[in-house]
C-alpha cells in the first residue's frame, strides 16, 4: 500500500478496492455456515472472500464451497497482512472477540462484530479504542435492529401510540444441548450474554434509555448437570429513569420460548416472534390501545444478509453505523452488573451508562429475502444450539440438516474447531 | 332454631331449607352488582336473599329490583341471627374479610369469600379456626377454578403435556381509576393483592406446588400521585421446589394488560385472555409442543355462576370445596412475603406453606352462559376499577354503563358506602 492509501486507511478505515465490500469471515460455527455466508449472498454490496477458522475441514469444504482463501487462526495476522478483505464478520465465542477485533481494527479493517461485543467492559473499551484510533467502522451486529417489524414498532413506541411505555416483559429460553460449547463456559457463555442480549437491546431502545439499576435471581435445574453454570435460568429486573420496568427470563433448560410485550399508559402490544430468524419465522406484532386490537406480521427477510447490507453501505459511504461499540458497550454494562446482582444472591447493582444520541430507526430498515440455508453444515458446533424452535417447519429443515451433517460427522478424521460461535 | 337443627348446624354449617342454597351478599360495589348477583342467576341451585351494605341508596334500589331484605353493616349481627340466607358472599375491601367472615362461619353459615381471603396471615388462621369450629364450608372465590379453559390447561400440565413445567410469567395491569378505594390504601389494597393474587395462584396450581422464596422489586409511577402506595407497579420472583421459577408484574399505572406464559422441558404454552371476565371475554390458550403450535379458545361463560353453582353443590352434598381456607391463606402467605421483600429494598423472603393435597380439576368447571351486566350499577365505586379494558366490545359496554350510571349519579344526594371491593 502506498502512504495516502494509508493514511487514508488510518483516518477511515480501509476503502473498498471494488463496488463490493469484501468479508473476512473470523469463526465458522453455526451463525456464520447457516446465517451469515447465506445472508451476504442476498446483499448487493457485499461479499465473502476469506475465512479464518482453525478446522481444517472447514476450511477446506467450505473454502471449496463458496471460493474462499481460508486462514487458521494462527494465521490471523498473515490473513490482516494479506489484504484480500475490506472488513471481518467476527463470530467467535464471546470472549474472542476482543482478540480478532482489535488487531483488525487497528490495521484499518471495518468490523461488523457479533453480540454481545465482548465479556468484559474492559475488553469493550479496548474494541473502542482500536476504532477510534484507526477509524474503520465497528458495527455491533445486531441483524432486529434492520429488521422491518422491529424497527417499525420501536418508531411507533417513540411516536407515543402506547402512550408512555412502562413495562417491559421478555421470556427468551431454548434447550441447549449439552454438546454445544455454552453449556461449557459458566456465565460469560450462558444464557444472560447469548439470550439476554435480546431483551436488554429491545427494553434500552424501546424506552429510548439506558438502565440505571439491575437486580438478577438465579436458578439451577435439577437433572441438567451438563449445563456448567451457576444458574442456567434466571430472572432480571431493569430499573429504566422514571422508574420504567423491564423484566426478563432466560434460560437454558426448557424448551424454545421466544417474544416480548410492552405496556404502555395508553395501550400495550406483543412481538411474538420477536427475537427468531430463519425459515417460517414472520416477526409479528398484536396491539391493544384503547381496547382495540390489531396486529401485524411481516415477511420473511434475511436478517444477516439485512445488517451485512446497511454495513456495507456504511463503509462505503463512510457514515457512521447506528449500532457502534457504544451500543455493545451499554448491553455488555447490563450483562456485567447481572452477574454481580447474581454473585450477590439478588442485590441490586447500579448501572453507569452514557445516554445514546442513537436509535434504531424505520431508514434502517432491509427487506432482502431469505436465503436458503445450506444443505450441509460442516465439523462441530455446526449446528443449532437448541433442541427445539418455536416453528415446526424449522424443526423439520432442522432434523434435515442434522441427519445430513451426520454423514460428515461420521466421515471425517478431526474436528479441532475451537471457536465456534453460534450466537443466535 | 331448635337444638337438634343447632347441633347439625355446628357440625356442617347450616343445612340449606330449601332446594336452593340462599346467599347473602356483603359489600355491594362493582363485583357483586355487575358480576355477582347476575351470575347468581345463571345458576340452577343458588340464590340470593339478603343485601348487607352501607349505603341506603343501594339497600334501596338493590334491594328493590333483586327482592332482596337489605341490612347496613351495623345491623350485620341483625342479619346472622334472623336467618333469611344460608350462606354469604363476602366482597368488602381485603382487609374487612375477617370481621364478616368469622362471625358468620361461627354461627354456621357457609362462606364464600372473595379472595385475597385476607391481609395478615393471623386474620386468615381466625377465618380458618372459626370455619373449623363451626363444620360450616368456606370457599374462597377463586372464580377461574371453575372456568373450563384453565382447568384444562393445569390438567394438561399436571399430564405432561409440556414436560416438567419450569417458568412461569405473567404481566397484569390495569389503568386505575383516581376515584377508586384500591388508590388510597397502600400495598394492602394495591396490586399486588388485587391483581398478584392471579398470577400467584395460577402458578401456584400449574406447578402442582408451594413457593419457598420471594424477591420483589418496586417501582413508582411520576405523575400519578393519586396512588397512594409505596410502589404501583412490582416484579415478584418466586422460587418453587425443584427451582422452578414463577415472575410476575403487576401494576396500576398503565394500561390494561393480561396473561401468562408457561415453558416446560417439553413445550410452553400462553393463555391470553388468562384472567379476565365478562362480555367478549373468551379465555384462550395456544401451545407450542416439540415446535408444534396449537390453540384454543372457550366460549364465554359466567364465572361467578360456576364458583357459585359449585360451592352450592359443596354445601348441599357436604363435601369439602377444593378453593377452601388453606387455598386462600397460601396466596396470602405469599402475598405478606412479597411486602416484606419491598419492604427490605428486594432482599429475598423465605415462604412455609403447608403442600395443598387439592388442585383444581376438570371436574370443577362449569360451563354456565353469561349473565348479562345490569344496565345500572349504582353508587360509589360501582364501576370498573380501570379505565381500559383488553377488549373493544367490553370497553364499549363499560362506557356506556358509566354514561348511564352518571345519571343516576347526578340524581342521587348521598353516597356513603364505605366497604366496597372490585376484585377483578
Amino acid at each position: 500500500m502506498d502512504t495516502v492509501k494509508d493514511a487514508v486507511n488510518s483516518l477511515f478505515g480501509r476503502k473498498p478496492t471494488g463496488p463490493k465490500v469484501r468479508y473476512g469471515v473470523v469463526g465458522a460455527g453455526w451463525i456464520t455456515q447457516a446465517a451469515f455466508i447465506p445472508g451476504v449472498g442476498q446483499t448487493s454490496n457485499s461479499v465473502v472472500t476469506i475465512l479464518v477458522s482453525d478446522d481444517p475441514e472447514k476450511r477446506d469444504k467450505l473454502g471449496k464451497e463458496y471460493n474462499l482463501k481460508s486462514y487458521s487462526y494462527d494465521q490471523f495476522s498473515q490473513a490482516l497482512a494479506e489484504g484480500h478483505c475490506d472488513a471481518f464478520y467476527i463470530a467467535t465465542p464471546n470472549n474472542q472477540h476482543k482478540k480478532f477485533a482489535v488487531p483488525a481494527l487497528e490495521q484499518g479493517y471495518h468490523v461488523l462484530l457479533e453480540k454481545p461485543m465482548e465479556v468484559t467492559i474492559e475488553d469493550c473499551e479496548a474494541i473502542l479504542a482500536a476504532q477510534k484510533k484507526s477509524g474503520a467502522k465497528l458495527m455491533i451486529a445486531y441483524r432486529l435492529h434492520h429488521e422491518p417489524g422491529t424497527v417499525e414498532i420501536i418508531d411507533r413506541v417513540h411516536k407515543g401510540d402506547f402512550g408512555d411505555a412502562r413495562i417491559f416483559s421478555s421470556v427468551f429460553t431454548q434447550d441447549l444441548k449439552p454438546d454445544n460449547h455454552r453449556a461449557k463456559h459458566g456465565y460469560d457463555a450462558g444464557p444472560v450474554p447469548d439470550l439476554g442480549t435480546y431483551p436488554i437491546n429491545a427494553a434500552r431502545n424501546i424506552f429510548g434509555l439506558e438502565p440505571i439499576e439491575v437486580t438478577a435471581i438465579g436458578f439451577k435445574t435439577p437433572g441438567r448437570e451438563f449445563l456448567k453454570m451457576e444458574h442456567d435460568t434466571i430472572n432480571v429486573t431493569l430499573r429504566f429513569p422514571g422508574d420504567r420496568m423491564a423484566q426478563f427470563v432466560v434460560g437454558y433448560a426448557c424448551a424454545f420460548s421466544e417474544g416480548y410485550k410492552v405496556v404502555g399508559t395508553k395501550g400495550a402490544f406483543e412481538v411474538n416472534p420477536g427475537y427468531n430468524f430463519g425459515s417460517g419465522i414472520k416477526i409479528s406484532y398484536k396491539t391493544t390501545i384503547n381496547g382495540k386490537e390489531d396486529s401485524k406480521t411481516f415477511p420473511e427477510t434475511d436478517h444477516f444478509g439485512g445488517e451485512t447490507e446497511y454495513f456495507s453501505e456504511c463503509i462505503l459511504n463512510n457514515v457512521d453505523p447506528e449500532a457502534d461499540g457504544h451500543e455493545g458497550l451499554n448491553d455488555v454494562r447490563v450483562i456485567v452488573a447481572i452477574k454481580e446482582s447474581l454473585d450477590g444472591k439478588g442485590k441490586t447493582v447500579k448501572i453507569k451508562s452514557e445516554q445514546r444520541s442513537k436509535r434504531p430507526v424505520l431508514e434502517q430498515a432491509k427487506t432482502l429475502s431469505l436465503a436458503k440455508e445450506p444443505k450441509v453444515l460442516i465439523g462441530r458446533d455446526s449446528q443449532k444450539p437448541g433442541a427445539t424452535s418455536s416453528s415446526g417447519s424449522e424443526t423439520d429443515v432442522l432434523s434435515s440438516n442434522a441427519r445430513q451433517s451426520n454423514t460428515w460427522t461420521t466421515a471425517r478424521t478431526e474436528c479441532n474447531e475451537r471457536m465456534t460461535n453460534f450466537n443466535i
